[in-house]
């Protein structure tokens, strides 16, 4: 009898969606669109990954508590082992955050589309504040919204994606001050910027702050570290799924930040300054406007030519960077483009130099 | 002027909630109670891990669609790729599944717990309906309610968690043919009672099969899979996070199900044996009945004794099983034990009937 279409069951609202979509990738492309690290770790690193990884017994459940894990990261990033919750990927620790939240989640927009898109999964309603037109955060109006439309939590990144724009520390405490439901700062861009919201947590117990591994060097490993009040994390852990990180992905990430971190901090530091450079560089191409980044990416905003266009014609050469423009009116004529190594920024300044040469 | 608590902004059911709580876990412990393949894999499994993990390279983003990994699943267990969603553990699954599900969720009790504290997360109803008192499902009675309730999602668990027992496989034809919405066939315990659901799949478009590598002798790599029709899975991936599985878990779950797969299934064929020697050893204890099981743990009830004390007991002397007397009024004076290792069963076995003289 099963004359109703198999997906009935399923909300409208998820059907009616679109969900994610991570760009196409062509073998043996240059991506430079998902804000990874280009540079890999070296021989010794993986070798060590291998003999550790060799000695876990499959068999047995992970540490649902992660605590060895923990106990390193703690040490490393200056947070508190009772303080820390760890999800897959940042993903998973935002998805338990709008499960948790009580109502409506204010955003700054644009932002990372994820943020939408987990909002809505989780049935929560979404209230966009956008930036002001030079893509800047008004913080004024944003405390603004919030004392007005009283949502539950507040989500900022900082640095800001897509633009790459650090939020002044100074500016978080203000919204601290003004703001007592979740306030939830998304730092994943931070090794590159340096700045974050962490030391105002001893004032700020609804303060949250979100880093990954993944943009610092480990976005294979999914890995992402929420710190807050010890509180807030024994409400997050009823959400939690119980055994939520492998035990693989525990020893992996265990052994790379305890034996090995300061290589990818120094990585970090190349990356900052091929940052700088290529900024430089693109600020040459007429016709091209980078706007000044604390991450490890450049919003670049193009004066003439179509983005969907470039972006094309930057695929066609295995070169991949991301279309935003279509994301919200204020991203009109831009593309993100991630930092690469060296050799692949310089591909893409020649392709791009090329291609809007062609263009006008 | 943080005046309000830290989780004011959290839901008031969560914060009134329990979670999940695996026992605790001594030094040294006999683990029975977590369901897990006692077994570890040979060196040369752990070898060929490490060669395999040592060479990916984790600055990059982990494959989305998993795709390779699922092609050497579905052909092992006689899937089709394009019908597969893989998760962290079935858990994952089981919560993109109620995320995404419009209404009330029916589910036949005692079962396992995880069920309602996923759909409390996801804020879903859930509709009981007590197995009978011989602890069977009680097909038609299920799917009068079901009939009744209109459910859009009834979950069954085949063999049944916690009891052991076996769901008929024309129950559950019987059952799609009377119910149009979501029915997800949970098969956790699969391996040990190779009876499943999935050739069904080609008359009903609604029927969902969930297994995982957990208790197969994985529980540590938590993968869950699901196999359902090309429709359910766009829109579950719609809730599923992008990049859920990170690259590591994908690539040992790969080596181990290509290369190493009969070891596993020959361990499955140990346990089975095992479980059999263990109920009849169960069953000559006086004041125990082991409920006949077609999983890799017994419920065993004992007749007399308070089954808490006993816990404690065997607790006391480290071995762990799962007093689930407290779960559901059909289960007083339950416990759940897991199959061992012969040695572990033994032990338990020693220990229980010293326990029960001393109790009596």
């Amino acid at each position: 009898m099963t004359t109703l279409p198999a997906i009935a069951w399923i909300r409208a609202d998820i059907r009616a969606s679109q969900g994610y979509r991570p760009e196409p990738l062509p073998e043996g492309a240059i991506r430079l669109d998902a804000m990874e690290n280009p540079f890999d770790l070296p021989p010794v690193v993986h070798q060590r990954l291998g003999e550790e990884i060799a000695k876990i017994p499959l068999n047995r459940y992970p540490d649902g508590k992660a605590r060895e894990l923990k106990k390193v990261l703690a040490s490393i990033l200056g947070m508190k082992e009772e303080q820390m919750f760890l999800g897959n990927g940042s993903d998973e620790i935002l998805m338990d955050i709008f499960l948790s939240t009580q109502g409506p989640i204010l955003l700054a927009e644009p932002t990372f589309s994820m943020y939408r898109i987990l909002a809505m999964v989780a049935e929560k309603k979404v209230i966009g504040v956008p930036l002001s037109g030079d893509l800047a955060l008004d913080m004024p109006r944003f405390i603004d919204v919030a004392r007005r439309e009283r949502p539950s939590l507040v989500v900022l990144s900082n640095p800001h994606n897509p633009t790459g724009r650090g939020v002044d520390v100074g500016d978080i405490r203000t919204l601290c001050e003004n703001f007592s439901g979740g306030v939830l700062i998304d730092e994943a861009y931070y090794p590159f910027s340096r700045e974050s919201g962490l030391p105002l947590q001893k004032d700020f117990k609804n303060l949250m702050i979100l880093r990954t591994l993944s943009k610092l060097g480990l976005a294979g490993l999914r890995l992402g570290i929420l710190s807050a009040d010890t509180s807030i994390i024994q409400e997050l852990d009823k959400v939690r799924l119980p055994y939520n990180l492998d035990a693989v992905t525990q020893r992996a990430a265990l052994v790379i930040c305890q034996e090995f971190f300061p290589l990818l901090e120094e990585q970090a530091e190349w990356i900052i300054r091929l940052r700088e450079s290529f900024t430089e560089a693109l600020s040459h191409i007429s016709g091209v406007v980078p706007l000044p980044s604390r991450a490890n990416f450049l919003l670049i905003r193009l004066e003439k030519a179509d983005p969907s266009v470039v972006h094309d014609l930057l695929l066609s050469e295995k070169i991949i960077v991301r279309d935003v423009s279509g994301h919200h009116p204020l991203l009109s004529g831009c593309l993100r483009v991630t930092i690469g190594r060296k050799e692949e920024n310089d591909l893409l300044l020649l392709a791009l130099e090329r291609i809007l040469k062609g263009q006008s």
